[in-house]
């Protein structure tokens, strides 16, 4: 086990209806007023939004909203929130929705208290040193984002996908209700579980050091998130697997899976950012392309790793069957996994890596990964 | 999933000389003194005091310092340790130990804020509504103290072994270095496995509901305690398997494998605590007596998670079998599985039951376990 500094504060409630308790969960910090945050009308349509308001309401919790967070999440939007934050002065930030909202959410929470622009926090022009408290009702489970410190944004006008970060944004309380996901498309579950995963796999193959106990964590993670997208896909009202999916999105970014790790880094991230930022793909939908083609290139690395993940996953012996069962796997749930499948054009090659080492410069991994090596991966996706 | 509400503020702080910093993560919580609680004399002659104070003295921390914490910590000390407290008007305690030190630190830091005696917490006259921060370092990983916010306390006077819990208690911060752990003998190794072991089985075997991600999640730290033990009964310096085996401490009890569980009880912990009253058997000793014999009069209850158990943990299809090589486990450790064995004359049965059955009344598991049903899983450990 090497050093490690483990913190979390983040309260999870978990199970049925608890957004109803929104409300008293809010005023256990004295907030008296938030934004709330959240993504398409559906939740105004589904009942939801009406939910949430009633129980903050009960508290006497007044409350502004912005609305239209996308997938990839712009900071125009953010920008127009922390206005509406500044100007009725309000006291802390709720999400209704994914891993986007929460992420605009965190940002919109450190914006407010900053007097220059929230981009500066991304491109190192600023350190968060104040946040408003966030809160969150999740619709969907993917990013992580409900108990950790990070948020990812986009800049159209720069076309930059970049992350936030600050032990001020973790959430206060997350709610995750599986029920209140039981209507995320299969395409979607899809690009989550996906999404789960290269968070498990980025760490699993990039750390010069993995405790056995980690790794067998992580593999629990993954044969959770196999297995209940699996019952889903027939069943999506299954609670129990929705449950245990959301745990393990949950579990999978929370800090467990760092703990006594050395030298990870997250590389399909790195990666997929550039094509979120330039394509608008879907987090998930790009990373189900990077995945194994990053993996292609790796894996004579840390054989090992690569046998252990085929053993413990695929109960194969072979570590190159690894790569090729999961991608059959991403294929069998209808992650895209060519450019093409992701609606990628073939000579988006080289502006994706280019803005892909932007990236790397950024995160300290540009000698890891210079721009050829990145056209190589994604050269290796294009199929 | 069943619902839960997961938190646990409380920050690892894992790794090499970590306690050289304790001085820098109490100021943090702007503590400006502390009582400095241990247990036997040997850190004053192994350096370690002096390198806490060092590290308390260069924040400008002042501190006073109370010894004598023992195996089974008695409530007499640590009411001499709340006067100690009050006098001093000390604004936080510092646990310097294994969990007994710990648990004890915690009575204390409710026992200062508290007019009345400090043993109202644990007989239900009194309510945790205010603590002083605890922190602490580490000696030793068994309990998972370090990162939960439970405590157990005897009182010899009454004959009463009996838990404390309360949000507040939480440690603010808890040094876990693998190398302060590296000359605990082969017997409280041995001991510390076994309370590991117990407290996972205690949820996998009563919980009425376990979804598969815990049950793999237990497995993972049984397993990683069996491993890890091996390797320190041969090399008890081996650092990576000395800071796994903590780690394996620390999340079987702060939270994780309580997650979406439904129905779960301590039962061992219900037994062994009247036996820790009466005849002072180190806590790990006595649940290693108790366990299997109360796993043989469970295992009717539940056959297909015994036969899960035996599959994953020994590779075997036969429930049974589970039991028995648990219990050939334990004994080649060097745990007792035997009242003789454990140093427990054979009419210790009847006192133990009636003591046991008591803790069962005030932990509401009285109608699961009447005194007879005490009595005959005791009998069935005589041998």
């Amino acid at each position: 086990m090497k050093d490690f500094t483990f913190y979390n504060p983040t309260r999870i409630e978990f199970g049925k209806e608890k957004e109803d308790n929104i409300g008293q969960y809010v005023s256990e910090f004295s907030v008296g007023s938030v934004l709330i945050l959240y993504g398409s009308d559906r939740i105004k349509t589904d009942g939801l939004f009406d939910r949430v308001t009633a129980s903050l309401k009960k508290q006497g919790i007044t409350f502004e909203s912005v609305g239209g967070v996308i997938s990839n999440p712009l900071v125009g939007l953010v920008r127009e929130a922390v206005d509406v934050v500044k100007k009725n002065n309000l006291q802390g930030i709720l999400a209704v929705g994914g891993g986007s909202v929460l992420d605009s959410a965190k940002a919109v929470a450190a914006g407010a208290k900053h007097d220059g622009d929230v981009w500066d926090f991304f491109v190192g022009k600023a350190e968060v040193k104040e946040a408003l408290p966030v809160f969150s009702v999740m619709t969907l489970a993917a990013t992580g984002s409900e108990m950790n410190p990070y948020g990812v944004v986009t800049n159209s006008e720069t076309q930059q996908k970049y992350p936030i970060g600050s032990p001020l944004l973790f959430p206060k309380v997350s709610v995750i209700n599986p029920d209140l996901m039981a209507t995320v498309t299969p395409e979607y579950l899809a690009y989550s579980a996906v999404d789960i995963y290269s968070h498990c796999l980025d760490l699993y193959f990039t750390a010069s050091f993995l405790p056995v106990y980690t790794a067998a964590l992580i593999e629990n993670i993954l044969e959770t998130v196999m297995r209940t997208t699996g019952v889903l896909m027939n069943d999506p009202k299954d609670y129990h697997a929705r449950g245990e999916f959301a745990w393990a999105a949950t579990m999978a970014l929370n800090g467990n899976t760092f703990a006594g790790v050395e030298g990870n880094s997250y590389d399909t991230h790195m990666i997929e950012h550039a094509m979120g930022a330039l394509y608008n793909v879907p987090h998930g939908a790009g990373l189900a392309v990077v995945l194994p083609a990053w993996m292609e290139e790796i894996k004579d690395q840390k054989p090992e790793r690569f046998e252990r993940f085929a053993r413990k996953i695929f109960n194969s012996a072979d570590g190159d069957e690894g790569i090729s069962k999961l991608t059959q796997w991403f294929t069998s749930i209808g992650a895209p996994v060519t450019f093409a499948q992701a609606g990628l054009p073939e000579d988006a090659v080289d502006p994706i890596a280019e803005n892909a080492f932007d990236n790397a410069k950024l995160w300290g991994m540009d000698t890891m990964y210079p721009k050829e090596r990145i056209a190589r991966i994604l050269t290796l996706a294009v199929k």
